[in-house]
């Protein structure tokens, strides 16, 4: 399937964020009893999700629709929960490690395939966020849960910050664009292992009581 | 950001609506405890939702994308709530004329544009009321909770009856663009209005058994 | 609306296949005490859901804009369980029937509109699952339930088995389109026929347990 001799670091990071974000996925859909194929979709949803809606947005043919590449991907993550499903929670340190590096490169390549199709740089910061947070949200709706990025460790508004690090340093300066990206990502993993190790989190807004639900 | 002296009464209009809208979004995440960045998220969905799906399924580059327009109004609406939380209740009816005067405007907006682009009569129907209503559903599933509009208040039906007005004045008759428009956006808060001043609500239809949903 | 006389095998079988989707989504959408309206939305969103993520996808308009073909069938499907709601457990095999043959007919079109615009023959399967299964998790996304087609007998497997059918006949073999159709409408309904009678289903992950959803 894959010409080996021709797999760059890029496509090793791609894989990694992929796997771990169709990890997540599968690992929650079968919390909530979703058969092996209901999982995969899950997992397959939350590592591609945020990259299609970008891609439709945008207007261009969904990225995953070029290369099996992240179909094999999902699969791979599948029969990895399947084999170590009593592992897993050992794991959680490098789950959480590999989830930062694909969150970063997700902002990275949504920041920088906006700008490529000749959008405005506040766009590009909407999409690399749209690339990295909206898989989750998918995710969790699918398994009718509350979406968690919007209630724990900051997650989205890193996307956020590592999106405007990257226009700002693309538009306003003339560094070389691999220093550009490695300092977004950077910026996005530090985001992420600080709101996690010093549980930041954003506030939420007071004074709205659950009643305006029935309403 | 902006050049105020070019700003229309159509201007203003779009700014209530999308306020209202946003602010919808923003009470309710807030109410199931979202933080500041998700409540942000859910009421810039609510606001633009709608006219979203509409020019995904009509082809074009969605709206809020050539403008920051949206991603400000939804920001001052944020900051709205923060600040005024404690007297929101009391403003109910407030949000609640600009929340129509919103719908209504959505309506026009999104069977006009419709029609614009050339497809047929129904369709700009269906898309005035997607642009009018999808947004409060993306909101419900985002929050996790059944969509308010398919259960209160005649709400999606007001977005239809309001298309058929428009479009059959559009094609039928030679009535001056603002007139038809005008015309279009009473109907549309004129039905929300009655229809919550004296609680009408559609049927819902009998004889179905919880138990379907276990089938 | 239709000219009656030009009415093909296909539109019959067209007409089943949405008709028993749209009344799918109609008795859970009641079951939850939506309204008419309500009901409407969900049992088109059922029928039409599918195919729309389809076009979407591929880029195309939503094939149900270019006809009012899907609201007429669905409006036929509401009226049908007004007027029989009473009656609808005892056709539940009927139901059974009509939604194994539209889900049959949904895989064969989205698989063979995929292959002609060009894609690559393991898209068409991805979109021939899409055009049969996604319908479904709209529905249950709408009505706030997790989505049946991943937990219970085989439902959304039977569309990738019928789709590799398709694609394998229609690139390897010479075979007369309609006998590949024909074939890929027998796998399908076949597979969904003995999943249902044997109560087959598919594995769930074991070893997740519920608190990683509190994570």
């Amino acid at each position: 399937m894959f010409d080996f001799s021709a797999i760059q670091f890029v496509d090793v990071i791609e894989f990694i964020g992929t796997f771990a974000f169709a990890i997540s996925g599968i690992r929650l859909a079968s919390a909530k009893k979703f058969d092996l194929f209901g999982a995969y979709v899950v997992g397959l949803a939350t590592a591609v999700g945020g990259g299609t809606l970008r891609d439709l947005l945008l207007g261009v043919t969904p990225f995953w629709m070029n290369n099996t590449f992240y179909l094999w991907c999902t699969l791979f993550a599948l029969i990895f929960v399947m084999i170590f499903h009593n592992h897993l929670i050992r794991l959680d340190s490098a789950f959480f490690a590999f989830d930062s590096i694909g969150l970063a490169l997700f902002v990275v390549v949504g920041a920088e395939k906006t700008l490529s199709l000749g959008f405005a740089p506040w766009v590009a910061v909407v999409m690399g966020t749209s690339t990295g947070a909206v898989g989750g949200v998918i995710r969790d709706v699918l398994i009718n849960e509350i979406p968690l990025i919007f209630r724990r460790e900051i997650y989205a508004l890193a996307c956020v910050i590592g999106g405007i690090v990257f226009i700002t340093l693309s538009v306003t300066t003339n560094l070389n664009v691999i220093f550009i990206e490695l300092s977004t990502a950077a910026v996005v993993i530090l985001i992420r292992f600080l709101s996690v190790k010093y549980h930041l989190s954003l506030p939420v807004l007071k004074g709205e009581r659950k009643d305006i639900l029935k309403h």
